[in-house]
């Protein structure tokens, strides 16, 4: 049973936990949103990458959600005595990733390389594969009061300094067009058993990851193998910006609202108890429905939510 | 009385911390080597720059001679986790003041208007300048077995990574020849009533200071302002490789030696009692010569050595 996996991050990190307890991690394949991606302080950071493979290694910080656990903040006290940039926090631990990162995209190594080498460094035995080794960065034109498309920002400006609490016009990638799936991405989407797209922001996480020219028609000549995971629960997101994001977009913020995106590459949408009711909606968007609990309180949670994906 | 200081690293911060007791700091300018400037994970590393101001600060550890005192190395140990280069030791705290250089840098500052707001941060209230802003970097030729020229490497390969235990062919300093003094530099040559050539390596500390455009020439036309302090001391180097290289490149490695390298622009040499024999051999070099207890154990001892410097 070999398994590709569409990932952004928190969500997709701890599907990946349950899954390679279900599956031999082997078989797995992580494609992995890059869009997030930024060079800041002269770093190149990836938050997606780092979040599933600190979570897969169980190394993830359980309360932030991101970072390293038992993580010191020096390095950014120091930056806060300068009155430097300490809005995106690294931890001392985390900074060696980057710089680790950094210093081997500068020797000329791709980041689906670099990427492997730090999954391997903690022990991860699946393939964590960015979508892309060419640079796609998410750009979102706010809205301004009376709606009209304002300031163009970049992700983490809306996410992490904005805290995602600012309407948002539209969303473009920038460089989708001409990035080319990363080695290795392709071949796993046409020869996995199964698809699965992780309970991510369908907009600012798999959106992007499809955007790569390629990987939306990998995806949707799959059709009946994809199963999609609903980031909705409950009509909201579990976390950050989803429903808001689909709502301002001219989206419908439920789970039949993810279907009818969906539709055109999955062929099944999992969703949770809490939304049983609009199972008809998905189905009339075309979709195959199933009703499970998809909260991942833990990594056995996560396991168990994973059978009944594959069971599909 | 105005002072500038040409300055390397280690025995020039010792100086000027007790040249800012003898003398009211703002009337203070060093001028500081930047030619073992580097980027390493991305970064922007100026150890001189950062040794002038972690001492001058008090807040240097005491032990290692760089870096800040109580300082943790978690960043490190996540690198060593991946295999990537931890040759260059950068600590935690530390590296708080290479993440906020690199992101003004690359915000378009200029290196003096970032290590002003450095040494402003520290509390610092003498002026810390990079003798340039433009790059300009120490290369060294090594020695084969059979003394004909080898391999050349670039500072810290030569200083940190090779330990300074191999032989040295010639020197040269890339980038030198195109660099323009920073903004402030030759006036504060110009105006100074004391310029001070600190107790640092004549070769790869003072030697790069000396080669940008316009600075030799500056110091030779204050020439009977011009106190050097020898860093040669009972006939070596204090610390790191000074004797060996004005050896390995044909200078005479005493005071003696120092003196006729420095003749050209410096009217006066402050050597230890430990070398008083070779006073003589100094003055016939063309240079008044001062003979005084040169060690700088702490503050107050370099206080006093820059009080008998100042009296010349």
């Amino acid at each position: 049973m070999t398994v590709s996996v569409l990932c952004g991050g928190v969500g997709a990190a701890r599907l990946l936990a349950g899954l390679v307890r279900a599956v031999p991690p082997t078989e797995v394949v992580a494609v992995v949103n890059t869009a997030d991606d930024m060079v800041l302080h002269g770093l190149a950071i990836s938050p997606d990458l780092d979040t599933v493979v600190y979570t897969v290694a169980g190394a993830i910080d359980p309360e932030r959600g991101w970072g390293l656990r038992d993580e010191s903040w020096q390095a950014m006290a120091t930056l806060e005595r300068y009155g430097g940039a300490t809005w995106f926090g690294l931890g001392d631990r985390d900074l060696g990733t980057h710089l680790y990162r950094t210093q081997r995209i500068a020797e000329g190594a791709p980041l689906s390389t670099v990427s492997g080498e730090i999954a391997r460094a903690w022990g991860l035995q699946l393939a964590v594969l960015p979508v892309t080794d060419d640079p796609v960065r998410t750009r979102l034109t706010l809205a301004d009061a009376d709606g009209s498309p304002g300031e163009e920002v970049a992700f983490q400006d809306y996410f992490v300094a904005r805290r995602h609490e600012v309407p948002v016009a539209s969303v473009r990638f920038a460089g989708a067009e001409t990035a080319s799936p990363a080695p290795g991405v392709l071949a796993a989407l046409a020869t996995a058993d199964t698809v699965i797209v992780a309970p991510s922001n369908p907009i600012v996480s798999i959106g992007p990851v499809l955007a790569v020219p390629g990987i939306r028609e990998a995806v949707a000549a799959r059709r009946d193998s994809v199963v999609a995971v609903s980031p909705i629960v409950g009509g909201r997101a579990l976390k950050g910006p989803a429903d808001r994001l689909l709502r301002e977009l001219g989206h419908d913020d439920s789970v039949a609202g993810v279907a009818r995106l969906y539709a055109p590459f999955a062929g099944t949408l999992v969703i949770d108890h809490a939304d049983a009711e609009h199972a008809d909606a998905v189905r009339a968007a075309g979709l195959r429905c199933v009703v499970t609990d998809t909260i991942m309180r833990d990594p056995d949670a996560a396991s168990a939510l994973c059978k009944v994906v594959l069971g599909q």
